[in-house]
Formats: C-alpha cells, sequence, structure tokens
C-alpha cells in the first residue's frame, strides 16, 4: 500500500466495519482489543512510521484524515487512532536525534499501539533520580488508551527541580494498575479512566530529551498542544459525519412523511424542512471540514521545518486550529441535535443508536473550555495577538 | 390543602423527593410504581377533582404549572402526572353530562391514575358491536403510564363504520398486555412501551359521548390535541428548568475555573462566560416559560365556557400553544446541550446524570415534526388562517 | 375616554397613521412636530397623568403596551413616547410628594411633552448654589425628544458635593442649545443630538426631592434603571412587531412563489420555507412580548406600594427585565434581518423601507453592553445574586 | 506582474484605497466612474485574459481571491469586478473557438470593462432575425455595471423558435437607454438599474456559439450559474472580512470599556465578551472562506477540462458551491449585525458607515432563495442527487 488515496480507501473500509456493530459494541461497553487489531492488521497504526522499516511513510495531512475516516466508523476508535498518532509522534516532538530514530524503528516494526498518561490538571508524577533510572509515581485521572496499548507514554516532575520528563514505557507491568473507572456519557470506547503509577523505572536514556540529564527545547516542543487540538477537531469531524451519514441512510430507510393536508409527500425525501435541514448540516459540516484542512496544511508546512519553525508560524497554527475546533464542536453539535428531527419519533429507539454521536462530541469537547478558543482567536483578530505557548494549555 | 399556591408548593416538595433519586433510577430503568403512589399520596393525581369528592379543584393553569414543576424533577414522572391529567379529562371533552359526572366522581374517590393507549399514527384499534357491549382489538405502539396505572383510556373505531369511540378500562385486565419494549434514549420510565388489546369489553354506556349508540360532537371536542400540545410544553419546560437547575449547583459546587493568563478566577462564578451564558439560558427559559403561561391563560379561558367555544377561540389557542411549544424545544435542547459548557468535563461523568435533560427533551419533542408546528404558526401570522382541528393532528 | 382597552385601541389607530408615511418621514429626516402633536392630540401624553387634572390615569402597564404599539408603527415615536413617559415620571421617583403634586396637575393640564440631557457616561452637568437658585452648566452627548419637547429633564452635580439633582426646566429657552447632530443609523427622528445646557436657572423648591438643599433616598429611587430598560424593551419589541407586520403585508401582496422543477407553487403563501420562516419568527417575538408583560406585572406589583419597595424586590425586577430585554433585542435583530428572506429581493428597494427596522434596534440595542444584562441575568441564576442599584447602570 | 502572489497584493492595494472613502461615497451614492479606472490601471479587469495580448493569463481560482479582497474594501466594486470577469468569460462559456479568441484578444488589448443585462426573471429580449443582424429589444430591470462599462452581455430569444442568444455589445450607444433607478438598501454603487434595449444590432457571426445560424451545446455552457454563484459568495466573503477589519480597527482605537462593578478593565482589548465575540466572527469566517476554496478548487478542476466536464463534476461542484454560499450569507449576516455589539453606541453613527456591510449583504443575498440552495445541497446528501442544470438557475 503505497498511496494517499490508498490509505485513505483503508481508513474508509476500516470505519465502515468499526460503523456496523458500533451501536452494540457501545451498549455494551466493550473494550476495543479486536478494534485496536483491526488498526494494526490494516496498517493504520503505523501510518505514520518510516517506510524503511515497515511504516507507511505518511505525513500528519493522511493521518488527520484517516482519524476522520475512523471516528466517522465509531468516535471512541477515532480518538483511540487520533490519541495514538500523538503519542507516536511525542519522540519526535521532544526526543534527541537518536531516541527519535531508535523509537521510530522500535514502534513500527512491533505495531506499538500507544496509550498516555498526561493530564495537565491533575498533579504532575513526581520523578526520583535513583542513578541510572528515574522513577515515575503517582495518578492520573485520565489515561485514554493505555489499557488498551503496548507502551504508556508517562509525564513527571523530577523531585526537587522543575524538571519534566517525558518517557515511553510498556503498558502491561505491575507498576502501572487500571482503575477501569470510565463511566462517562460518550466516547465510552476509549478506555480513559484513572490509573496508579506505581514506581515505574525507567532508565535515563529513555528520558525523552535529555542528554546527561539535560533537556534542550525548541519550539516544535510546543507544537504538542496545537497537535492535539487538531487531532481532536478531526476525530469531532469524523463523529458530526458519520451522524449525517447514519441519520441520512434512516432518513431514506424508514422515516415516513408527515401527513398534513392536501399537500401529503410519498416520501420523507420529499419534505421541505428535511431537505432544507440536511442542506443546513451539510453545508456547515463541509464548511467546518475545510477549515480543519486548512489548519492541517499549517501544520504541515511546519512540519516541513521542525527545526526552524519560529513562534509566529507556531501560534499562527495554533489559532487556525483553535478556530477549526471551535467549528467543529458547534457544528457536530448542532448535528447531533438536529438529526432527530429529520428521522423522525421512531428514531429515538436505542436499537438505532443515533445518540451516541451527540454524546461521543459533548463529552470530549469540553476537555478544555472553547470560550477561551474563541478568545484565542478573538484576541488574534483584534489584537494581533497569539497565544502563549505552555506545556499544558 | 386548598390554595393554588399551597399545590403548588406540594408539587415542589415532590419535585425535590424525585430529583434526589431522579439520576439512579433513570439507570436502573425502574418502573415508577413507588412515584406514582407518591403522586397519590400527596393528592397531586387528583389535582382537578371536584373537591366534593375529595379533589383539590384546581383549574388546569395549576395543573400545568404543577406538570411544569414534577418535571423539573423527573422528566418520565412530569410526562406521565401530565398525561394523566389528560386521560383523565378525557371524559370532559367527550362525554355526556351524566358519564363525566360519573368517572370524576369515582375517578376522584378512588384515586385512580389513568394511562392511554391512542396513537393516532397506529391503525385504530377494532370495535365489535356486541349488544349491550363493545369490544377492543388491536395493537397499540405506545400506552404510556398504562402499566403502572389503575385505568386506561382506549380509542377504536366501531367495525363497519367511521365512528370512532372512546373508553375507559381497568388497566389490569387479562385482555390488556403490556409488551416492556419501550426502550428509548430519554423519557425512560414513562412505561410507554406497545400494548396489546386482546378482546377488552365496554358495556356500551360507557362509550364515552354516546347516547342510544349516537355520538353528539361539541366544538370543545376538538380541544384535546391543544390541550395534549400544552401539556408536553410544560413537562418540556419542567425538563429544561431542571437541567438548569441542577446544573447551576453542579457549577457552584464542583466547576473550577480555568487557568488562564494572569487573569485567573478564584471560583467558577466569577468567570464571566459561564455567567453570560448562564444568563442566556436562563432568559430564554423565563420567555419561554412565559410564553406558556400566556397559552395556559386561553385555554382556561376556553374552559370557562366550554360547551359554547368557537373555532376561532379554539385555533387562536392551538396557534399559541405550537407557538410555546417551539420555544420550549428550542430553548430546552439549548440548555441541554450548553449546560456543559457551564459545568465542565468532569460533568460528563455518567453518576452526575446532566445528559438525561437533552435525551428526554430530544426524545419526547419528536412526538410530531416541529417543523409543521412553525407552519402552523407561520399560516397564522402570514395568512390569519387557523389550523384545521382533526381527532389526530 | 376610560378603559385600559380603549386606550389600547387609540395608540393602534396612532401607530397606523405613524406607519402609513414613517418610510418617507424616516428618508426625509423630518423632525417629529406633527407626530407628537398627534401624541398630544389623542391624550397619549397624559396617560399616566391623574384623571382628576384630565390625565388617562391608567398605569405603566398600559404604558409599556402603548409603547409598544406606537413603536410597531414608529420606532423613532415609540422611543419618544416611551421617553417622555419615563422623564415625566421622574418626579414620582426623585420628588417630594408636594412637588409630585404640583408637577403632576400642571403636565397633565398643560400636556406637556417631556424630553431630557441625562447621560451617565458624560460628565455630569455642574450645579451651581446661587442661594435661592441653582445653575446648570455643560454639555450632554444625547437629548433625545428634547428639541420637540415642552419642558426637559436635566441632572447635575452640586458644584464641590456629590449631591446629585434633577429639575425640570422648559425646553425652549437661550440657555439650551441643541446642536442637531443626531446622524446615526437608526431611530433617525428621535431628534437624539447633543446638547449645551449654558446656565439653566431653577429655583431650590424645583429641585426634586430636596427639602431644605437635602434629598432624601427612597428605595423607588432606585426604580429608575429598570424603567428605563422596559420601556426600551417595549419599543424593541414593537419595532419587531412592525417589521414582521410589514413584511407579511407585503410577502402576501407582491411576493412571487420561486419557479422549482415540478413543484411550483402559486403563491408566496404556499412556500413551505416562507411559513417556516414567519412561524419562527413570530413564536419567538410572543415568548418576548410574553416575558416582557410578566416584567411589567413586577414593575406593577412594585408601584403599587412604591413606598415600601425592598431592594429584593427591586432587584428582581431588574433581573427579569434585564432578561426580557435581551430576548427582545436578539429576537429582534433576527426579525430585522430574516424579513428579507420571506420577501425577496425587490423588497430590498429603498422604497419598501424594510431595512428600518434592523436600523432602528440596531441602533438603540447598543445603549449599554447587553453581554452584561446577560451576565446580571447569570449572576442570578447561578448565584442568586441581585444587581447593585446605582444612579446610572 | 506575473505571480500570484502579486496579483494578490495589488489587490489588496487596492482594496485599501477603495476602502479609504467607502462610506463617503456611499452616502453620496457616486457612481463609480474612476473606480472602474482604478481597476483598469492596475491591470485588475484583464487578471484572466491571456498573456500574450497583455492579459494576466491568471485562473479562477485567482480572480475569486482578487473578488473577495476588493469586496473587503467596497463591497459594491467586489461585485463590479466578480461580475465582470463573469460576462468576460460568457465567451468562454457559450462561444465557438474562433470567436472565444477573438473577443478575449480584443478585450484583453482594449480593458474592456463588461457589463450585462441578463435577468431569468424578465421575461426574455425578443431577438429578431434581419438577414445578416439579429436585434435585439426590450427591457430588463437589473443591468448590473453596464453604465460605467464598455461592454454589455445581452440575451433573448430569437422570435419564433426557442433559441436563446448571448452577445456582446457596445454599451454606450442610442439604443441602450439607463433608467438610473437603482435604489436599494445595499450595494449601492454598483449602477444595477433597470434598462431599456430599444433594437441593438448585432451582426449574426457575434451571436455566442452560432454557427449557421445554429448553436452547438456543451456541459461547459451549464457551468455559468455554478461560476456567479460563487462569484456571489467571494464578494460575500469579502464584505464579511471588510465587516471585520473596519469593526476590529474601531474597537481597537474607539471603543470604551464598560464600567462593572470591582472588575473594570483598562481597554475595550480586555472585555472577555469581546474577545469571544470576535473569536467567533472569525472562526466563522475562516469556515466559510476555507468552504469556498474548496469550491474554487473544483471549478479549477472542471476548467482543466472544459470540453470534457462530466454533468456529475458540474453537479458536484454546483452543490459545494451552493454551500459555500449558505455558509458566506450566514456568517456574513452575522458578522454584519453583531459587530456593533463589540464597537459600542457610538458606532452607530452614519460617520462611520458600520451598517454598509449589513446592507450590502443583506441586499444582493436576496438574489435568489438561500432556501432553495438549502434544498439543493440537502437533496445531494440526502439522496445523492446532483441539481438540474438550466439556462438560469
Amino acid at each position: 500500500m503505497t498511496t494517499t488515496q490508498e490509505w485513505l480507501a483503508k481508513a474508509a473500509e476500516v470505519a465502515g466495519i468499526l460503523a456496523s456493530d458500533a451501536v452494540e459494541r457501545e451498549r455494551a461497553n466493550r473494550t476495543p482489543h479486536a478494534e485496536v487489531q483491526l488498526l494494526k492488521d490494516t496498517g493504520l497504526v503505523t501510518l505514520l512510521g518510516p517506510v524503511e522499516h515497515g511504516g507507511g511513510g505518511q505525513n500528519w495531512t493522511t493521518a488527520y484524515r484517516v482519524i476522520r475516516e475512523i471516528a466517522s466508523g465509531d468516535g471512541s476508535i477515532g480518538q483511540l487512532i487520533g490519541y495514538h498518532y500523538l503519542w507516536a509522534w511525542a519522540a519526535r516532538l521532544v526526543a534527541t536525534p537518536e531516541q527519535i530514530a531508535a523509537v521510530e524503528e522500535q514502534a513500527t516494526r512491533e505495531k506499538w499501539f500507544f496509550g498516555g498518561a498526561i493530564n495537565p490538571r491533575d498533579n504532575d508524577l513526581t520523578i526520583t533520580d535513583e542513578g541510572d533510572e528515574i522513577v515515575f509515581t503517582g495518578r492520573k485521572s485520565f489515561s485514554t488508551g493505555s489499557k488498551v496499548s503496548d507502551v504508556t507514554v508517562l509525564e513527571g516532575v523530577l523531585d526537587g527541580t522543575d524538571k519534566h520528563i517525558f518517557a515511553i514505557v510498556p503498558s502491561d507491568q505491575p507498576a502501572i494498575v487500571f482503575n477501569d473507572d470510565w463511566d462517562n456519557l460518550g466516547q465510552r470506547l476509549t478506555e480513559s479512566g484513572s490509573v496508579e503509577i506505581n514506581g515505574v523505572r525507567v532508565p535515563w536514556e529513555l528520558a525523552a530529551g535529555y542528554v546527561g540529564k539535560e533537556f534542550q527545547p525548541r519550539t516544535y516542543n510546543t507544537l504538542n498542544v496545537p497537535l492535539i487540538q487538531l487531532v481532536f477537531t478531526n476525530f469531532y469531524l469524523g463523529i458530526a459525519r458519520g451522524a449525517l451519514t447514519t441519520a441520512t441512510a434512516y432518513t431514506r430507510d424508514r422515516t415516513r412523511p408527515w401527513p398534513y393536508g392536501g399537500d401529503n409527500k410519498e416520501s420523507a425525501g420529499e419534505e421541505f424542512y428535511i431537505l432544507d435541514t440536511y442542506g443546513d448540516l451539510q453545508s456547515k459540516l463541509w464548511a467546518a471540514e475545510a477549515l480543519a484542512d486548512r489548519a492541517a496544511a499549517k501544520i504541515e508546512a511546519i512540519n516541513a521545518h521542525a527545526d526552524t519553525v519560529t513562534p509566529e508560524e507556531r501560534g499562527e497554527a495554533a489559532v487556525v486550529i483553535a478556530a477549526a475546533k471551535q467549528r467543529a464542536i458547534d457544528v457536530g453539535l448542532e448535528i447531533g441535535t438536529r438529526i432527530f428531527e429529520v428521522t423522525g419519533a421512531r428514531a429515538s429507539a436505542n436499537a438505532v443508536g443515533l445518540d451516541i454521536f451527540w454524546r461521543n462530541l459533548r463529552t470530549h469537547s469540553l476537555h478544555d473550555p472553547v470560550a477561551y478558543k474563541r478568545v484565542e482567536v478573538g484576541r488574534y483578530a483584534l489584537l494581533g495577538e497569539l497565544p502563549e505557548p505552555t506545556w499544558y494549555t
């Protein structure tokens, strides 16, 4: 498999498979072992990996489209693949060239699926320096995907310093305990529950970006938040598209026209309000998608010269991504709510599962307050100011 | 208990009791036997019943407020009490004076809780005339509340004629089989599943409004649809208010302010966007409530002269009710969606239950297409035309 | 003329007269001398005046309805009559019982039309104490209606103190110079330009509320802002209703249905989207009106015991009024914009004048930021806090 | 001047010049002779013309960007240049290869500015066949730009047939009489008034696309409507951007923060609601722009093989353009209305001219009902149906 088109076709095929039992799996709250395996078997987990090690050698533009595609079939799996790409990319953001090369080779050859336990609003994990090793200890409220992953990205602060350290560790080890307590209204299959980190040991040479226990910053380090926010945006858009695809199929197959005076329609597809509503929703979704694509182009331009990216480029990408995220959320929630009006009363049956889209989107879109994302864009539009990059927001 | 204020206080008290375990009962999908008993014990089921038989002697204005209040504690129970009032009122709409007197006395004295199995989009039940009795047979897709009721209102068409007949029958009889198949995304505790009517026998003298097997129409007959739609409107408004009450409590108690540059707030209650959003939602809800109250006043004016109501009065009430319903739905869905933005990510936990409001409202508001309700109002605003009353829409 | 219904009918008649040449007068920017005279001739200027002196003896509920009615015919004149009622009521808010009695008698008998020059965001007028007289000097950016009024309400601060003093003075005097510089996009006929106050002399005994040069505060003093904001709300609602009335007439008379495939309509009144849109707009307007009526009821309740009004009553009225104002603005702007979509391209001709409504509403609704009004309501909904009354905001 | 970037920079420069006196020219309703001359002098009128004849040799992607840019400075001039590009392109759509070559050479060398008098909702002009010549007679309600143009595109039906014929004729001739009756609320400087066509004579060899008095259709013929609708979309977007640019400048320079309790801001740029609003508006505009760019890419792809374009390609482009147009209108009207809320009361002064954007957009966006554009998109989203191309809609 070599071309971008082929990768997208493959993603669409996987989305179709996921969609076929998405409602059933969601109702059963089924841990997505088989779905992660499917992502591995189809090569999607190594989409960004180097070709020489068996990876797809694709860029983030393709990765974003793949995330969107997968999320259109199953929002949870779309989030998992998106987070996987991010965690797998973390090395490129913070590690040394040698570490990057090593991680990419091993991760690609062994088809690692990545999870992570990094929530900036929790306390940092504590890291103790034990000579050749560092040891992570603490608790994280969310650990999306770790339970079904091969490796997990940890982050902590070295005790007695303000040094943040990232490391990739095996997920299946006694020092990592998953609490299986993810019980939220959407994105139910993401295994996002809390995790206890009870002394995970990591050799110093795997401390990402550290040489001789010292970290060397690059501007590209600060790209993590924009990259993440655009991952969010793309699985939101995928969820929204999935909602529209599912709803239109329902309307075509099952919605009855409404008896109305002498002007009864023969099919739901002739109802003016149904066509009007779908046209409105589809137009809004296309616009949000187009903005997300434009944001991806900015990321791609930056990735083309990762070592020389300027704060201005970083900031402008962040602003456009903040804008795209808002549009994806607004439009997605509107779609998730209004599809019922064009499918009808019986479409509220749990067997149909039209509520999953709203729940998925509503849940994850609370990650950080969208009002502050609007303010970020507003500050740029009004004052020309770019958002300050931080490790966390 | 005698004054309207006291009844409303009682309803508020019941709402508080219902709210206390609403999330738990909803998750457990618990059949609301205890809750119906509570409505009986507090006298709310006989709110509209004659004082001389032990009823509250209240009018529909109070009933609508009670429905709204109860729904603010639990949307399902709000729907049940609302439907109960409607089915109990059905006698007044279609029965003869003697039948009305008899039903009101018995229903009030015995604190009947009413259910119904009347869905105009299903085929009518078939009625056969067996001399002194009529016999109902058929199937109805929805039978809200019947399973937890004392009596059920049936409606059918007399075989070989176009005569529609309503009758009140005991709910607990072998000829009525509940299929327990209500599995929709909201209003889960309303027991709205399908029902088989396998030959329910009713003496002719209980055929509502029939004398000598002939029906005498009144304009007041046609009030059923406006009354119903305003019942819907009021439990929608109650659900919306419940959403706002629950969310504001969460924000006050648990929402953390967002870390933001140098302008961090000490509490969520100082966040501009949170105050702005709540102000917007509260204002919209008050406006919708005020319109529902105005619609109730029109119903009250009609009830004051039920036998001489004109088609114009009926039509104008129907139009205002259609308008109120739209506002309640729009505003309620917006509240049900946006409350998450002012409570935050952790409020998406299933233990919090903030999704119930959107699900409840989204589900029932599909009863009939709101687009056609807008058209009804538009036809009046543009052309001065009133909606044609029919038995069903 | 005695009943409220008759007053409202009279107002509707005047609105019709105003509407008949509203576009022409607006284009010509014609000073509304004739229109103010019409308000006097019909008795509307003395609607609130005591019956014993020839006034209408009506309450604010009626006044608000009259304002709304007049504004539906001409937004500018609606603002003028609304401000007139406010300035005329200013005595009741701040004056002593004797002053109130004197002003009401004279104003009613002589059919005074009131203007005012009180803009809190300007510097206060300076007042010098010259023994028996006080002298006002300064400049005000806005002096709505003064140019066409008999008397003008001034407000200033006594030099060297923090005492605010209100007084009613003749508008036609050399010491008051109108700059005729009101050139804004809406409410063009309100004569709201700036004014120079060049030493207007007022006897101390006409300093409202002062006895022996000392002011005695009452809670009722603080009602001015809520009263004002509800006046605004009502002429906004009138403007919105005027927009809808004008547009529906245009659609009925002149809008052509759109040629569309095989499903062409015979008239615009059969177009689904037109009925849908008008239904939506009418429903929203009714809801906003109903909330304004509810707010008026709160004012009326307070007026019934002006001397014993509590801060809580005042605050709760202010919050509901803030909510009603927001709804009026949102709905009015939406109506002012969307009416074009249901009247069609030719309705954009200046001869039709459909733009006046949006311009009128857009202009005046900027009086104070609606975002802060949302925050006022939000603070109440979330925290139960009432807005602090001040003389100005 | 050779690169696209340089052309866009030139357009931006022209937009700046236009913006500098746009309010003044709009208030004066000044016929845009100088502005058309500026478009000629800068080479923008021949942007699409062949390089060998002195044209810019640019494609429609650039033309659309130029239209957007110009419209951001002055909506009327943006419409004029957009229509000019369309009329100038009409030859490519319908003419024979020889005619195309001849027109492009002459139009480019002589820097023709094009107008047109083609409104499908009027009766067609009547064409009589007078042997070597055809003669156009009739009346058109709208003739955008013709009055300031060198040539005008006419269209009519050959008497006694159903043959439609397009021709380019000199605008300045006695047989064309402009009625100067364009008096609408927006796009005031477009000279869009009605025109009398009193026997305009055209040699048969200039009848576009006719050989031996017979027309040969191509699918590319049907591209006119999508091309036009995307021109509309782009000047709508330009108007919206102009609104935002003008408003942000005003807010920065002149808007005062609002006095509010103890949390007063030092500048408008610190007000949360102002940043929030601008962020929302900017995000929406970016999304609409991105969708318009995506639509332009579809047009470009088609233009690359104009003679072999398929109905599917044409239809899919038309649908995306319909979507982009809706988004541009919705977003533009929202921006045109809400900018006042973030500039404040004094920004409603006519001297500021912030109303021009809403008026411009509101006026032209009525060209054809946007509800039917939504239905077009909805029909595609729901049923996969493409809009039927016609000569007119």
